[in-house]
């Protein structure tokens, strides 16, 4: 069957890459999405609509603005995977992943042990833990079958 | 007018106690509500369903239990306040955010300056950005006016 | 039969007044709502959230706290009464029309027969055009009549 | 990514036609959608269902077979742009802003700094503010992007 | 259990005052709400908001503000009753059935076994068909028992 | 642009394939669908599942088959055109014309001046009334005009 | 916090008595409901609308009465207790469980260890799994603290 | 017309087969889905994300995995077919009837007289009861047809 699935979370390493790449070895029917990844890109997504002096504002108007692609994303995806990696706040994966919730869109969390605990929350909703590029890949694979 | 506010992040401190307090003070019509704010009885909230060896397990039992309370609290709400302290992942409090974004319930954002660029997503979804519990209380206070 | 009415629109009259006296008048068991309609204090809604140099980001902060109130107060209400009188834009009053359009809740328009040409899409979308605050009052109780 | 835009508001500038071009240069996979904007022809849409000797009841019928569209037009957007020019009322504009805030459907207001304060509450619902038609097709053509 | 019921179509017998008598012989806490059930009184529902002369739009007007009564209380109601007489066209009544079979309301059809035919469709999403009114009496004790 | 649209109501004459044909010569874009309009074939649309003594459950049955058929339809389409003939009760038209209310799907009613009065509440809630095919016609070639 | 419990599910023992009688010892602030639970009664309370040859024909009327008053109850409630016994199908006990699922209303499962494997589904969308009533009263306990 | 079918229940005989074939030589324009029928598969469809000691945690994994697959067929189809065969609890077909009533997706039941009794509740939500395969052939094309 054919899905569509959105990637979400951390930006600084290449699973994205490796999970599409897994799932096209394998000719499944899946097409992928995600927010713009590109750090600088993202951060300066509302720049050109006026410059802020205020850096609140200038995020504010930046993330506003990548909201438009990631909502649209988020409601027409099948399935989302939510990847926290052992760097930063991500607290934007973790919005993610509640907004999922609260549609009632599946979604699998890839993520180390160590994050067990503060990711309690994010992981009781989830339908899914993956610990592994490669878990995610078999498990989209057994959906997606025919 | 009559207001019922979530509490949801940060358990650390007593913003919550402060924020129900100035209320009172001003009279206003507002009924609040929370997570179970007690760490250790939060973490263990599914232990008596059975012991788990598993650390994933029992989390992930807690988490559940706890997800019924917040859950109906978070739809039952006017609007929610969402605080960010300066420790600890609360990967929790985004997923909040996140679920009440989907639901179009308005929010509200508690946290310092510090916070700005990792919670630009969790803002952009925001109706207000407070940096300190009287100006919670301030919004509070000029929304349930009559 | 108990009826919760918003009423929408402009501020610098007192037809909210009359209506909420005329039905008291009548002993009609309806709740009315409002926005705050100071216009200082609605304009200056946002700024203890802290000082804003640039007018949009000023108005932006406001009206988001404004608009907690207001989503709340119409998604609570039975039915609307939107007035538009004969100056200023009152762009706010049509976008609560199209708010209420949206979610299928019925409301009554207030205005001249001056404005019927430019307001012919919202009053397409109401369920009854009322020309005089009395008019207005005649229906309520019909309505809300046992 | 392929996008629908709506394109609401002003009729009597060439804004919508710069925006389809500045999108097809950019080879973007956009489809865009509008109201019948011929000014006439949309005062007479209902014309054809029998004349009416009183102004309310043309108007009346002509928006509500406009309303067939616009409606479900906006309803199967992703993303709305809305456009308030210097003359008229606009308030099918500001309709349309409200209808999309209720869907939670994402829109981009188009106006000159001289309308900020009678737009606040359009703008504080809105996902951007453009002051030009080359900073809508940049936008756009960012949220597109693959 | 406490119930909302509403009483939908024929307003030429008595059939509503003998429900709401028989409940209240039971003590049952029922809550009932009609339409307006005076024929000229609900056919000159709009006539304050101005004289018409054509018969279309009278009707039009009336009927719109009669909707706004009926449409509130079926969306407030827990199970609908739906009479239909053997005179008179009676679409309303039918209206209200596919109303409420949209918004997955219960609704329960009363009439004789001459109407069988022609109500094979608004039957068929009812929970359940009587042919007097004890039968109905019967049910709703049953339904909010304790 | 390109349009679905359901034709509810009378079978005994062929306005549906005089809408058809005359959209088809105007090349518009426009999908039709229907119920089973062939009378005996609808009637025993549930005879197959096993014969039925009573009249009612052989009605329910085939009603309830139809029911799948015609509900999925009404949800698809973007709009409805509901047809009432100067002959038989009609009920299901009318039911249609309530459920698309519900559903907010807005619909065009086709019925002769002799019917204004008992359909007032079915017309109430439509976007057009027509009383011929040609202004049917007229209205989508509008509609789906590009 | 108040609480309205939905029990459904086995009705040949004394689980539901057990739950009430703990959760008013420890004077909880919950609202309980059922269907209504006496056997023979919720067999026949379709039987007074009429007699019934076909068996099938009797258990449809029943059970869509039945139905008016648990949909209701279930779309009322925060939570549901959803027991399954060692006897009998309990069909109606998984439809319910699926019923809450798709509503996004929480649930708890009842049942012992035997029944794990076949309602592997069923427990997959609860939000818990107790063996015994005393784990539930002690989940509702810490739900409904203050 | 074109129809999306979720065929639930029973795997160990088959029907899902005979059905398939036999609309397949009837040329319908149906598109049939499923769970994943082959029993083991379907059974440890969560192995691969870690191995688990306690039966209801390996089943809890499987069942969420694969929940991620029939929820999403669910929705995306017309119309489901819920099989109930003579063996077995089959819970989860109950649950997935339970899931189709509450998202007013329509379902036909396929089972035998002996089982009347104790799916009264599955039946009394279904638009159709079917005893063989033959007679749900006979529906889909009946519903399919043009």
């Amino acid at each position: 069957m054919k899905l569509s699935v959105y990637l979400s979370g951390e930006i600084h390493t290449d699973w994205r890459e490796k999970i599409i790449q897994g799932c096209q070895e394998s000719n499944l029917n899946i097409v992928f999405s995600s927010a713009v990844t590109h750090h600088e890109t993202s951060d300066s997504a509302g720049d050109h609509l006026g410059a802020e002096t205020e850096q609140f504002w200038r995020d504010n108007k930046s993330a506003k603005v990548n909201a438009i692609r990631t909502k649209t994303l988020i409601e027409r995806c099948d399935v989302a995977i939510i990847r926290f990696g052992d760097k930063y706040k991500q607290w934007n994966a973790a919005f993610d992943a509640g907004y999922c919730a609260a549609l009632d869109k599946p979604y699998i969390t890839l993520h180390s042990e160590e994050l067990i605990h503060p990711l309690k929350e994010v992981d009781a909703s989830a339908q899914a833990w993956a610990t592994s590029v490669e878990k995610v890949i078999t498990t989209l694979k057994y959906i997606s079958s025919n």
